[in-house]
């Protein structure tokens, strides 16, 4: 809070609401890199007693119940940790007392450094990070439709992830490329992750050798020493659970992997309440804390203090076709809950700007406002997805990207501390102004109005008839030439050519290698 | 507080979230008739101290400066109350003392009751009450396009109004039925209103001859003595100060006889920041509430404790062209501090779901939500324009209509309480959903699933396939469909032949008087 509250102060300006000074090409003005800082205390569905009571039901859970950890070492760590692990099955039980200490090596609040240290992040706190969409196997756009993703549309989307400076971190494939060979996709991805962008990366734990790859990665890409990066979070990985609470082999595998060298884990429980957890928001949130804490658990015994954070993906199915929603009122309190449960642990929060629309259109903006909302009320300080994502996470949309980043942007500038000098409040110029009947023309607006207010790039103000005139170009129409304007004038962040070479040449060796292991 | 507190335990219902049953005709599956109550506590972004240096400039602006009132019954009583009221001009100016003495007058909760007592209406504490877009010159369909608004059209919205469950409020007319002469409009639109709805409706304070007319039709549509009429809010109104700083006489003429009779006024200066109020916020909200303050004082003093409402309508403009902009970061700011402001002198608070676009797309639906979001999480108890709004409010759209409530629904949805009982946290349902592997069919689930989540009828929640199978239709397409379906369907709520007589004869006779006088 205290940190918060200087970094808050710092970036403030006297006498009005600062991030509003223009930077990047010519395709957008946008908002100067930053790190955003949540300027509301959190909305708290949950009493103090409230989130004791799910706190025990997770408790219960993990004492009465168990996880079942299906990878040897990990039933081999946590027996070392005190955990009652089943020797004749995969099941794992933990008495609380344990995992609350287990817990609370986890630090709640630290920095990912990319290979550009001017991107540092922190998480943690009430910084709120943005990640571009990750994992859909379709993308979509205006002109070409709906399609599978390939080596090139993942570039495209990985590009307008580094253009933009509301997205902070590059999350996972923002689509997946279906024309590069699973055994050797890792390797092309990152790659073009690590050339085409210097913010902080991630990397599917997706078995062994796909992430001890990552990882060299981004140390070559670094231009750090093994030490170096061990030192210090460089990357960052997602794991889901199998709800109901299983911890598979290869998400276990890599998180375990990555925590050895210090890099940050996020443990999502896949939670949908109704199908894999209960249909109450309490039975889901109690559910998805026991699968998270379980991993989190495993992860601090492997690695005491590793950055770790609590993923939360509760929301609630259609209970009509069993279908995903997103941005629904459940999916907003069960965020907000999340939130207060992992302040409760002192865990920094994931949660995601979802929608279950299948078009840009008026429910994808109205779902994802109320999941973006439903992040900052809650203080999530990872948002997942937040660029991108439609259809419940199964197409990435050009267009829906630029338009998530106007929104984005908009939150940032709510954000800003509001002025309350004495030249704010502006009695003297409310006295001229009665006198001139406006206040377009008086100096106290003159000396502002470059600055006032938050400038859209994408929302057309103009009225009716000017609109219409100009073409009647409704909101994806005209975040698809955006994103054309910032693909025609994309640069690369520059890259010292011998590092460049090294990578290159990882890529080359690993993939004369074979890659990684595929069973097809 | 503790009166909110027992209404929301009373609709609260043991183990789940409630608020899910289904009522209405074929058209729509929606939420039944109730008195939302906000769950969460305001999100403040000002301190006490900025509180009261915002109330400091009020008082400034109020002493020093003074409000011009175009009114000399309106100077009469403001010289009763105890302003200085200089006899060479319009400028009243107020003490301070006078201003909290007179405010502290007001109710800062009341109902309004209307011809059907079951939609009697709470305004203030922590109820939020829907009223329906008000006063566009133009409304739009699909299939129709844009147009003036006409007495078909209107009829049409006022249908809407009445259906929809979760509009509390008949608010200005949905759109100027241009077709009607200004002198017998408002007998034929309030004639519409009260025979086709049963809800609180609206009188515009336009002067003398339109608001008595109102009050007795009022009266007469309830089956009302004048003392009955006259013993409880029946109506309401809204007046808008002409910023900076006037109050002008049709306004004030109006809201004068209403407060008379103890009919519900809300006071409502059109405060944009950069354009009639200064560029910054706390500036524009000073002056906001010296413009509402100044109105109420004089309310209060021509009938003491008479129903008022602050209303807040502080947004910014687009500092390029000057156009009003909507659903603004600075727009949920303004309209936050504005709650913060009407709770300090216990008023109840008006706000609106705005938005500037020129269509229902995306940006009308994120500007709506972030709009709405200011209205709940600054408390605003009377939410304007909460259905149908497009274009800054020159434009009805049929189809936002219907997308606006379904997010209204939504809100609602959100504010119902969670569930957080033994069952409700369901350790042994997951139990059993480990050995299931699914949640689906267990007893818990099935026991729940009807009412357990909001259930839209707007969002299509299909997979992309089914959804392009039948049609792509996309979110305002779909609402074409429904609002055909609700005016098909529509029936108008009953009313006694005899009082229907009496008021058609009412109307037959002010037209043939002449109505309300007009310079056209």
């Amino acid at each position: 809070m205290t940190d918060a509250a200087t970094e808050t102060g710092r970036r403030k300006r006297s006498g009005g609401r600062s991030g509003n000074t223009r930077r990047g090409g010519r395709a957008v003005s946008q908002l100067p890199w930053q790190i955003p800082q949540i300027l509301d205390n959190p909305t708290e569905p949950l009493s103090p007693e409230g989130v004791a009571a799910i706190d025990n039901g997770a408790m219960r859970i993990l004492e009465e119940i168990g996880i079942d950890f299906l990878h040897e070492e990990a039933k081999a760590h946590l027996k070392a940790a005190g955990a009652d692990v089943d020797p004749d099955s995969n099941r794992v039980r933990f008495d609380r007392a344990m995992v609350r200490a287990m817990v609370a090596k986890a630090p709640s609040r630290f920095t990912i450094t990319p290979r550009n240290p001017d991107h540092q992040v922190t998480v943690g706190g009430r910084s709120q990070l943005y990640v571009n969409v990750s994992s859909p196997p379709n993308c979509s756009d205006l002109d070409r439709g709906r399609r599978a993703g390939t080596r090139d549309s993942f570039r495209d989307l990985v590009k307008l992830s580094q253009y933009f400076n509301c997205i902070h971190l590059m999350g996972g494939y923002p689509v997946e490329p279906v024309d590069i060979h699973p055994s050797i996709r890792h390797l092309d991805c990152i790659r073009d992750k690590l050339v085409l962008t210097d913010k902080v990366v991630h990397c599917y734990s997706l078995g062994t050798e796909r992430v001890e790859d990552a990882m060299e990665m981004v140390r070559i890409a670094g231009g750090l020493t093994q030490a170096e990066f061990d030192g210090s979070p460089r990357m960052f990985t997602n794991i889901n659970s199998t709800s109901p609470l299983i911890h598979d082999w290869p998400m276990l595998d890599g998180a375990m992997r990555l925590a050895k060298h210090g890099q940050m884990v996020s443990v999502t429980p896949f939670t949908l309440a109704g199908a894999m957890a209960p249909v109450t928001l309490a039975g889901a949130i109690a559910q998805q804390t026991a699968e998270a804490l379980a991993g989190i658990v495993l992860l601090q015994q492997i690695n005491p203090g590793c950055p770790v954070v609590m993923g939360s993906f509760t929301s609630n199915v259609d209970m009509k076709s069993g279908a995903p929603a997103f941005g629904t009122p459940e999916y907003m309190r069960a965020t907000q809950m999340s939130g207060q449960m992992a302040r409760f642990y002192g865990l920094p929060l994931r949660a995601s700007n979802a929608c279950a629309a299948n078009c840009p259109d008026a429910q994808a903006a109205w779902e994802s406002a109320f999941s973006l909302w439903a992040c900052t009320s809650g203080h999530a300080n990872l948002v997942y997805h937040a660029a991108g994502w439609l259809e419940g996470g199964l197409c990435a949309s050009y267009e829906k990207f630029v338009m998530d980043c106007e929104t984005l942007q908009q939150i940032m500038a709510y954000n800003q501390p509001i002025g309350l000098t004495e030249a704010d409040i502006a009695v003297d110029a409310i006295a001229e102004g009665m006198d001139a009947r406006h206040f377009f023309g008086l100096q106290h607006t003159q000396d502002r109005y470059e600055t006032a207010f938050y400038g859209p790039f994408l929302s057309d103000w103009r009225n009716y008839e000017t609109w219409a005139e100009a073409g009647a170009l409704q909101t994806p129409e005209r975040a698809n030439r955006i994103w054309k304007a910032i693909l025609e004038e994309f640069e690369a962040p520059p890259m010292d050519p011998a590092i460049r070479e090294e990578l290159d040449a990882f890529v080359a060796r690993r993939k004369a290698e074979g890659g990684a292991p595929t069973d097809f």
